[in-house]
């Protein structure tokens, strides 16, 4: 058994198949793959990895499985699929996890083929755990599916503590423990046992003050448009495939974006935090539908309109368009009064968070500073935006209430 | 200058009229009130007091004075407010107060005499402060009056930080420096500066969470109503006027429960924690309007009708009906878009927690367990409440969503 | 099975033999005793209670026994220890032991009569336990006693831990998770396992600097000198017999003391923080050795000398001779090389901190404030100090290290 | 202003030349230096950066010199010089200083050249403040450089704090607030004020226990060894000068490492935790002394002859010989009895920590894990260490007092 020390839990003890699985190559790839990619632009301690992160899911996952009173081979997949949840996930987690998919076809959690693979699919099945059922479970398959990738799963409850730790931000604080406590199955359900409405509220509360705070930061959304189109930029001229590009880690992208002459100013730019600004940032009312559907070869069509129109260099408008708002944990599942619910169903603040998250999502057209003014004004005009000038809606609305930490953007 | 080290915020400086405030028997009187009362029957950890709590209070003054620029004499009469403004309190700080203030017509906040009073008077009138304007801001009164009193005040920010550190539940926790630093005044009123409805928004949400996990903890409700009808015998058998106990701490009131023939057994309930157990613990819906308005006379009338119809001591059925929902950071102010509005014009989680509050809110009859069936049944038909039985509506629609941490009541 | 959220550990989940003792009064007694006594005169956030303190070191005994891999009814009898250890303690816990122990013989680990007596005594018997030997663990008999009562013992981990956390001072910081997981017994006999050298020593630490800074914090001194010295009038005026007082939680000792009219000045003394100051203040060195080993009715003749001489009342006189330096902790075992090792042998930190804690150590004339000058030299003169005036050794020397938070004492 | 929400500090403001500098690629280039370079191998969650470390640094820099009542433009030049302080580190901090020492002859507080050189040179002369001037500063020179470089420097107090909250381990939380509170200037001194010898005896200690547990890691020792081994590779090769590898971040180096033939193997090791084992681990005492001062060219003799003798690879022997014990809080500064003493002139405890530091210091020679007991005995002979096999006096002496966290070495 190895202990190890976390700054979020503690000792994790950590055994079995999972002792196994710490030393390959692709857990230890984690340690280089920071989780929150560019949030650290916008707060500067946010440095923690993603190996850090799977070690906590493992060791949350443990707790739950105890509590459960799941042991045995069914157990060690749980616990293997715990600490491997994240092994396909590119450089910079998320930040250009799209990108990427729009030319692999696979997301961070489509592993099967990753775990097949040796030495990880031989750690696995030297365990008689096989590979597939392991990918399976990432991927949210099935009964105990849930507890790794679902709205209850135990990586939520890692990631929100973890992050709010490392950022400084005190909204993540969640009662992990009464979590993992409290989870059960009913009816092959995995559900909050009965009295527990406001635990799982205080979960979906917690994200729902997270993510205008932090994930959806301004300066972490426009570090991320920039690594994203620079990334883009590696595949257009050939100098990385996708499918390296999502095997690299933060190192190997970097240097790889600083050694390219076309990606060369990006890197800089990242480096020295001297980010676009936004030209547009607009409310989702004010943002004609078929943008919010518009596929990205349109998108890269109406950058370069823009950027005509303001006489600006192509590479320096970049349009983003952020996912329509959802809240996963609308649909976790509580047991009230013997029967299952959604907590949709059960709590008002279900709708009042969407509500508060639909108005605060924006549409945002980044542009270096100098020319934020011309960029705002064409982009108006080309997207058909209700404009009154630069920032268009957010003078006019402007119930914007983001942190702005940290050299507040125009 | 003296220094002093808390849990909460470190080092809090004190200087001038505080310095001299603090040793003054009112200020001192505040180590033996406890903040929370008989919460800590529920969370064992709750044992911290007034006193602390003023400090912190005081602390978080000092800094928003700061950010808002206010200095010399009327920054004086703030910190003098603000350390001062829980001196009115009685013992087991709101436990007892309603009970009181039908006798006495004051509230915790009603200080004007108390100030006025030596050596409090003579420390305020030596630094060139009246003590009635003192009096006034704990009161809420005028500009300033809201920073010590008011939907935004800074004893709000202290008792949901210190009492999520002391219980251990992490609802509590908002960006208190946040708040500090983002108060400012504008036409006259307090508001959160541009860009913080979600800051008001973490600290509406605190409290919501706060409320029935702590607050309203059925344990600390049965506690304090065992504790106040305790404390009105008192008065009733003449041992002791509600002037007197309202001057009295908390070693005082245990006391003199402890000594008095008649509520000798209430003081040992509580001190073994042997309490009353729910017999009715019914929805606002399944409560009759009347019931909610009645006045004290006629509850007390209504509990001897049920301890007639259950055939048990009327000291042992306790009615228990807490006030009607409310929320004060409601009408917390944001400056949006240049404009002040009010939190509850701009947040959709208003409503949504106004209507979760409702949802959570519950009436209570209390008797000894043996009898808590026989009560149930009773009340029920005493009282015209939709009965199936002892718990009334909670079996029948239940999302009760409170924590049920320790000793699980019936 | 009943979880209790504790702000230390956490949640405490309290089972078996736990659960039934959790709710007799001997245990819901310790609700009511200070853990720090006085010390929440120099640290007002340090409310914390001897129950909060006994359910982490029932915590902490379950975590080792786990670990250790003790199972069955000798880990339900040390667990049973380790939540009644401290049933036995008199109010305000340290401050009034060695008053009491003069004339009844029994220190707070005395428990045996206490154990063998109902309720606890039956619950004890009826889940098989023997209330002699559970009184003999509290007393650190045999090989489990040590886990209860040691060098090493749980006792110590969650008083470090937990008075840091409730003073705010940082230095009682252990790992006490690392602790608990290295117990181990080698040869029957309490150890820390291979590689622990520095994680004792860390133990030994966060004592030498709690000593000075938290538990003889001469405020706290002072305090509880007072709250001595009126204790003691009670018993010798009859007004409570030692038997009684040992008996009494804190709310009986402050009523007894506030309406006894030989105490009543005390009671309000300390009610109003209005303490004696320090008079005399010297140095283990220079201090008759005959002084360190007075008797207790020698210390109250030469008070009455002093006071006679000074021309003070002679309740205002209080001599303070702390015990001579000790260190328990250097006898802890530690596995060096396979061998079980007394820290004191291996670690040269050891004699540091015993210097140290005699550079410390002082010895204190006690008065009030307007006499303090007149006190210290008849003090001088009567215990033949060597005297430059007031404070005597404290102004030529004078390398005081402990933190004079708080209106700093003269 | 700019306020900066940190994971230690919560908010810092930052202003003035300070906020100017912060956005200088200088400045920005510490967020890419880690703080703890290869700690991180063994505390996952160290992976916190300089940056954040030099905002910490800046703010206590601010905290000391508003207590100093240091304003103006000498306060400015401090700050600069706190925010600049580790401007000259070369990738992975402290990691390959000694080796790009050899070479250039600078150490990381060497920083005149650069800070004269632009754009940083041009922020503080348009600051009217002069880069050399700051320069001295973080040289330690003068009163001022007291505070930015000297025993009592706000460096440490903040490395302290926050290396124990990334890496978890308790041992370095001393009360820095307090610290802070209480440094003042007498003859030009910068020392701690009267009543502080145990406040400074406290940063001692933590810097004692941090020291092994942390900073001497013996797996972070040996994941330096190798990273600096294969730094000098690169410049052995002229792939790279010194003078460039000084002024790369983490990303530079890991590419330059990953893409160079001869190092590539390192740099797999390093990325999957397959690491070096130790084959000698000897005691001070059982280390010739000629092997202490040994240059370093002798140095790189010696693990060829041991190679040769025990027949393996040259690259596969790496000698590792800690700097001699010392310790720099000895001489830090105390006001007693009105006069400045060295700490160690005061305090035992300084002797008892250095004898701790030197039977905690050990001489280090590793190899990859298959042949570490040939290299251990070859290494013996050629070095002339009382040899009884492999690990030499761990096996004898053994007080080795080390966490051994996380996939414990041989």
């Amino acid at each position: 058994m190895t202990t190890i020390k976390d700054s979020v839990h503690d000792h994790i003890a950590v055994e079995g198949v999972a002792a196994a699985l710490l030393d390959t190559a692709a857990v230890q790839r984690l340690r280089r793959i920071s989780q929150l990619g560019t949030v650290s632009l916008a707060y500067p301690s946010a440095n923690h990895t993603r190996f850090e992160h799977s070690l906590g899911v493992y060791h949350l996952a443990c707790e739950a499985l105890e509590h459960l009173g799941v042991h045995g081979r069914q157990a060690e997949r749980v616990k293997a699929a715990a600490l491997l949840h994240d092994v396909g996930h590119s450089p910079f987690s998320h930040n250009v996890e799209a990108l990427l998919y729009r030319h692999t076809g696979k997301y961070h959690d489509d592993v099967e083929e990753l775990l097949a693979s040796n030495p990880v699919g031989d750690v696995l099945r030297s365990h008689d755990l096989d590979p597939g059922a392991v990918a399976g479970l990432i991927a949210g398959d099935g009964q105990y599916g849930q507890l790794v990738s679902g709205e209850l799963d135990v990586d939520r409850m890692d990631y929100l503590v973890r992050d709010a730790h490392h950022t400084g931000v005190p909204y993540g604080t969640i009662d992990h423990e009464r979590l993992v406590r409290e989870l059960t199955f009913l009816d092959g359900e995995l559900v909050l046992a009965e009295g527990n409405v406001q635990t799982a509220e205080s979960l979906l509360v917690a994200r729902a003050l997270m993510n205008p705070t932090v994930y959806s930061h301004p300066v972490a959304r426009i570090g991320k448009s920039m690594l994203r189109r620079a990334t883009e930029r590696l595949i257009e001229d050939g100098v990385a495939t996708p499918e390296t590009i999502r095997r690299m880690d933060d190192y190997d992208l970097i240097a790889a974006l600083r050694s390219a002459e076309s990606t060369e100013s990006y890197a800089r730019a990242l480096d020295e935090r001297d980010l676009f600004k936004r030209a547009v940032w607009a409310e989702i009312d004010d943002v004609p539908d078929s943008l919010l559907d518009t596929d990205h070869e349109r998108v890269r069509e109406l950058e370069a309109e823009i950027a005509d129109r303001a006489g600006v260099a192509p590479e320096h408008v970049v349009i983003d368009v952020p996912s329509k708002p959802s809240m996963t944990e609308s649909t976790s599942r509580v047991v009230v009064n013997g029967e299952i619910r959604r907590l949709g169903q059960q709590s008002p603040l279900v709708d009042a968070l969407r509500a508060a998250q639909r108005s605060q999502w924006r549409f945002g057209v980044y542009a270096p500073e100098a020319v934020t003014d011309g960029v705002g004004g064409a982009a108006a005009s080309v997207l058909g935006l209700e404009a009154d000038g630069g920032l268009v809606t957010e003078v006019r609305r402007g119930h914007y209430a983001t942190l702005d930490e940290f050299e507040p953007d125009k």
